[in-house]
């Protein structure tokens, strides 16, 4: 009979305090913060306004970590620069699992389906794929190149999803773009289409998936496969605004290809060697004109209503501003003053506030983007990249 | 000692089985199905591939009923015919508290700041705003409306979240589209855009929050705003096929409007009374080309990657088939035989799968949508909506 009681008040007291301790806060408006000099992610919770308590570590070197989220919201999986790939829950934001699958990656993407994870790796150069549920290591692809008779590996990057269950990258010193079928099990590359040699070095898909854009090495020229027609090849886009003369030799900079940004029938990219954003048409591809920034652009993020597109900014006097620029005039409506050194921003899926990383004031701002005003700020060490758990929801990212 | 080590155990114990709790299933793959005929809800994850055990019950009549999300996925807000808002934690997937607004209503949103609820009543006309935390009604809107000399109260439908914080809904009476800021708390009607007086009897958003899009009784126009423009006020659009004739005084079938589709640079319309989906330029809103179709269209709904359109059908002879159509070709490329009498279709988030509600088989069915095999089947009582969490990260939905 004691027993009994016991066993029965204790379940009543596991279900009160579990159910109290899973509703206490949702997890849709979670951001995980990487903080790059520690190795660690913040985790902030938007709607809280608030960061949770405690830091996420052991997670390797965080220099262009990505992350990605399972379909089912339980899961976050972090690349780091290391070949680590820590899976962390998202409820009780602990390390659940780890995996080596190289000595050097850059990029991971999960498959439409939810059950596999690609990582694209450095060295030795190729593509892993893990089981996302057991995290094992289901296969690896080495990135085998044969050229003038001689074969060599390549290193990989620019890996995403894509429709079909596919994911998509590209080959560094290959420069091929490889198309994965993941819905089989058996990640067959149905289709590798050679880019220009000049060293791809990043690659990113639109938001629609229907194209994979990749950037080359000291080329103002970027290559774009149409995914819905991989064997019609590639083409190549400039980048150069026609009204403008350029001095021959001087090294083009490189934009970091997430840094682009798709909105209405627009694409933006932003030109970090020049004070200028350029925008081509998302259908022909075509240059259509610059727009005028007061600075060397870094970033560029449309608002998902597609009105807006916000802008950071590289160089010490410039670095804490952000300018907005409507998307249907193409002109700066609006210059902000968030924070020094923006590392990256990203909206909230709705585009009520908008995310920024301070890198310089180790800091991270809400912004309101109705009101442009700063609602919350939290201090987090050396911000670099912002994760919102709502990325599982779209596609590329 | 012994209470202090008891009091240890229970507490590992309960952490133990909290994390277990919490963690066995994540929430972000988990869709509710109205259960028309028994007014409930059954919870289906199409990750896990199961229904969840407990139905969810006492939440009034659910005939057109939606459902709308927070942006931390913390609840779901029911809404019913009868007035009553019913609150669904989302982890537990009990009832967290209802409250009735009117004795007829018919729509609801979320703010995009996740703080307010708003509904459209048809009785007592009006709108009615609920603080999304308490619960509790914080502003009553009469629907009053003045029209040669006379004064009356009209209906409201069509409730949707738009961009700045808004709401948008449209006056049936009335004949007025009403915009409500949400952002100081006041709820006032910032702008009341008059449409045809042929009787609005329900509206959608674009997926981009830009264009609010009225229908009207017995009519083959439709209104359109630009929310971007509201001062210049609305447009009139025709749906008929100029290539057709058309008898004089045969009663127009009036799509429902959530089941238009908005495609790359397509909007789609299901034309209940006719064999065809008409398509119109997204940028123009001009009438471009008829699809013919196998039967009656119901409803149209696009992959997340812009390529397919999935169309539903009504009449006994047809409406066990979903036809898809390609986007770029605009012709169906696929018939697909899925369940009898299909009310709803969607698309999982990144679109690898479609979720179908064949009322006339009590079932609910998950489609692959690379290789068009129906993957898996649930048995559910009359369903007709489908409500995925994701929802909470979309405009206007």
């Amino acid at each position: 009979m004691f027993r009994i009681a016991v066993t029965w008040s204790l379940a009543g007291l596991i279900l009160a305090l579990s159910a109290g301790f899973v509703s206490a806060e949702g997890i849709g408006s979670r951001v995980f913060v990487v903080e790059r000099a520690s190795g660690t992610l913040a985790v902030y919770d938007y709607m809280e306004r608030k960061l949770l308590p405690d830091r996420i570590g052991d997670l390797g070197n965080l220099r262009h970590a990505t992350m990605v989220f399972s379909p089912d919201l339980r899961y976050g999986y972090l690349s780091s620069r290391q070949g680590k790939v820590s899976r962390i829950d998202l409820e009780t934001l602990k390390n659940a699992g780890a995996i080596f699958t190289s000595e050097n990656s850059i990029d991971n993407a999960i498959s439409h389906d939810g059950r596999y994870i690609a990582t694209a790796e450095y060295h030795p150069g190729g593509v892993s794929i893990l089981d996302a549920a057991s995290l094992k290591l289901v296969k690896r692809i080495n990135a085998v190149v044969e050229r003038d008779g001689n074969k060599f590996v390549s290193r990989v990057t620019g890996m995403v999803d894509a429709p079909g269950n596919r994911f998509v990258c590209v080959l560094i010193e290959g420069a091929e773009i490889w198309i994965i079928d993941s819905t089989d099990g058996k990640f067959t590359v149905e289709h590798r289409i050679p880019t220009s040699t000049d060293m791809p070095y990043d690659a990113m898909i639109t938001p629609d998936g229907r194209y994979y854009v990749v950037g080359h090495m000291k080329s103002d020229h970027v290559t774009v496969l149409d995914l819905n027609h991989p064997e019609q090849g590639v083409k190549e886009i400039s980048l150069r605004d026609p009204k403008k003369t350029y001095e021959e030799g001087v090294p083009v900079k490189l934009p970091h290809m997430a840094s682009w940004a798709v909105s209405g029938k627009w694409i933006f990219v932003p030109l970090v060697g020049e004070e200028r954003v350029a925008v081509l048409d998302r259908e022909t591809w075509k240059f259509v004109q610059s727009i005028p920034v007061l600075g060397h652009p870094v970033y560029t993020v449309g608002s998902p209503n597609q009105q807006e597109l916000w802008v950071s900014f590289s160089g010490e006097d410039v670095d804490r501003f952000v300018q907005v620029i409507d998307t249907e005039t193409l002109k700066v409506k609006k210059t902000l003053e968030v924070g020094t050194r923006i590392y990256h921003m990203d909206f909230t899926p709705r585009g009520a506030h908008v995310l920024v990383s301070a890198n310089g004031d180790n800091k991270l701002v809400l912004v309101n983007a109705t009101t442009y005003e700063i609602e919350d700020e939290q201090t987090v060490n050396s911000p670099s990249g912002i994760f919102g758990v709502w990325r599982a929801f779209r596609i590329g990212l």
